[in-house]
C-alpha cells in the first residue's frame, strides 16, 4: 500500500534540485517535526550519499539500488521500502520515473 | 517577501512531471481545501496551458513570462507574482531554477 499524501505537514515552496534536475525534491516538517522530503527521480543512474539514515519509500514507479558494500542490485516498487545507514551512500537505476517519500533518522 | 513554506497543508507523494522533467511540482491541499502546488522549472522555454486561472508565485530564482496575445516578455523574480485567465496559455523562459507557489482559482 502507498502512502498517497503527507498530512498536516508545512512543505518548503523552494525545491531541492540535484543532479541537474535527474532528482527533484520538496522539503517537508510534519506537526511532530519530523523532517521528510518528497520528491522524484527521474531516468538516469545517480549515487546519492547519506548523512543521517534514510529510509526511501516508493509512492510510484520503480527502481533499482545497490547500497554501498553490495554488488547486489536489488528492485524498489510502489508502496515497498530501503534503508540506507547513516554516512553511507547507495547507488539508484530509475528508467521509468521513481517517486519517493526520503524518511531521514 | 517570499513565502517560505505552506503550512497545514496535505501534499502528495507523487510528483507532478511535465516537459521530460523540465517542470516538476507536488500538488498540495490546505486546511480550508484550497489546492496549490509547489514547483520548480528548470533552464529551458515551455508553452503552459491554463484550465483554472493561475497566479504563479515566484518564490526564487527568475523567469521571463509572456501571457497569450502579448508580445511583451516580463521578468518575475522572487516575491513576485503574475496573473494568468483561464483556457489561456503564458510562455516561461528560465535561465535559473525557477521555484514557485501556483495558485488557482
Amino acid at each position: 500500500m502507498t502512502t498517497e499524501t503527507l498530512a498536516g505537514a508545512s512543505v518548503s515552496t523552494r525545491a531541492n534540485v540535484y543532479f541537474d534536475g535527474k532528482c527533484v525534491s520538496h522539503s517537508v516538517t510534519l506537526a511532530d517535526g519530523t523532517k521528510k522530503s518528497v520528491g522524484v527521480i527521474l531516468p538516469a543512474t545517480l549515487t546519492f550519499n547519506t548523512g543521517a539514515p534514510e529510509i526511501m519509500e516508493c509512492t510510484g514507479g520503480s527502481c533499482d539500488y545497490k547500497l554501498a558494500g553490495s554488488t547486489e542490485w536489488r528492485k524498489s516498487s510502489a508502496g515497498e521500502k530501503f534503508s540506507v545507514p547513516a554516512n553511507s551512500s547507495f547507488e539508484i537505476r530509475v528508467s521509468e520515473p521513481y517517486h519517493y517519500i526520503c524518511h531521514f533518522g
